[in-house]
């Protein structure tokens, strides 16, 4: 199943050691396209593992992670404007079951 | 349509006035969920318009603008960790077609 997580972890309390934590279990998990937003493709014992290390890590009060289930098919349209991806793909090629479109229709 | 859309937007470059820019336009648009994150329900035309408007405010050199077409069926599952909204929601109600799950099944 794909997934699509993104988050907003605040850096305020203890000076970004937690958004580090965070992003390293993510990038774990999937592929990092974005500063905050991680493309995941997981079996839902995974997911159940990632979610409960998550829950772990995070302060509920002043963090926020969003999971949104995208489907089961392996292809998957995502818009791109701009730079593809922001940060360095960790593992070109094993991820990309989102294939990138750039034009505007 | 359904659609999620991230951005990383550089703000070394003008200080983050661009960003306030696309925030804006994103906001004219769709539902504020994270500082990044926006939740758009929009027809073509629509989704047309603000490609349009991003591709003239970002930097493509430096700005990633990423937009996730979820579906059609108006009710769509997000799993949420923390705090369900990171910022005010602009406009509550008119755009909760996403429904909160927040057990960890």
């Amino acid at each position: 199943m794909l997934y699509l997580l993104t988050y907003d972890i605040d850096t305020e309390s203890d000076k970004g050691r937690r958004l580090q934590k965070v992003a390293k279990i993510c990038e774990s998990y999937g592929q990092r396209v974005q500063n905050s937003v991680f493309e995941l493709n997981l079996d839902p014992t995974k997911m159940t593992e990632l979610k409960i290390k998550l829950d772990e890590m995070i302060d509920p009060d002043i963090d926020s992670v969003r999971i949104y289930k995208l489907g089961k098919y392996m292809k998957y349209d995502v818009y791109v404007l701009g730079k593809k991806e922001t940060v360095e793909l960790s593992e070109p090629g094993e991820y990309e079951f989102f294939s990138v479109k750039t034009d505007l229709s």
